[in-house]
């Protein structure tokens, strides 16, 4: 099962795709960020990050999207900007026939830690033991859109 | 010149298509909404509009969307709610090659009616008689959206 975790944003968008291989074992297959030119028309990012994740889903092919419901308490402004992205991201998962599943970001820190009010750095750590890797994946968008589809992948039945 | 007037929401989007004839003679084209069904997930909502405005688009070939700017002291739930459908919005203008332009509601009443603090009714009124119309287009969310139309309308030289 290869499930594709999004961190929406419209400056920067963290994506991590990772295979779920066995009941206790989740492989890393990619990872990074759309990064949109500061100062770029809100319309050209859209564009920017549709276009380029669709190239993700075509390239890496998940069967799942996995994206963090937005904070009602955070600051609009930024609901406002992350909620853009966030529709555009939702969109591109859907035409690819994906299934999209949501998690709150207090879901995905009582999964990942076992704590609802764990820090970012808890959770980060988590993400770079249960992938096995050496280093918390950089930066940050990349390490949460990871921790969004590993939650997802710990729910499943293999 | 052809103008699309886009008034956003995931619920209910409102559109609204006119041509600038003359430095004072505004037609409509076409107007309407777009209604995507209570309790449907927001994806599918989502890839609802996307197809619906790319039809739109296509029927009746517009040069230039334009689209309210949120009001950012609005409820909070409602902002990223309808911000999700602005995204998909300005996407597929900006995808249709479409020229986006945003205007702020204050803009938009000033503009119609001289008066920043018109109430929604003065601005429905101005539409009217804008485009010559027995009554005004229902439901508000096609008359906001002709509005919008009419705002950039009046900002262009023929």
């Amino acid at each position: 099962m290869r499930i594709l975790g999004i961190d929406p944003g419209t400056g920067i968008l963290g994506f991590g795709v990772i295979d779920k291989v066995s009941s206790s074992k989740n492989v890393l297959v990619d990872a990074g960020v759309i990064r949109t030119r500061p100062h770029m028309p809100l319309d050209e990012r859209l564009v920017e990050i549709f276009k380029c994740l669709k190239e993700i889903i075509e390239s890496s092919n998940p069967t799942v999207m996995v994206i963090e419901k937005l904070f009602f308490a955070q600051n609009v402004t930024t609901a406002i900007s992350v909620s853009h992205a966030r529709g555009v991201a939702m969109l591109a998962g859907k035409l690819a026939d994906l299934e999209i599943v949501e998690y709150t970001p207090l879901q995905i820190k009582q999964s990942l830690t076992g704590y609802g009010r764990a820090d970012k750095k808890q959770v980060q750590e988590m993400v770079r033991l249960t992938l096995g890797l050496k280093e918390i994946p950089k930066p940050d968008d990349c390490a949460d859109a990871l921790a969004a589809a590993i939650v997802h992948a710990g729910s499943l039945r293999v």
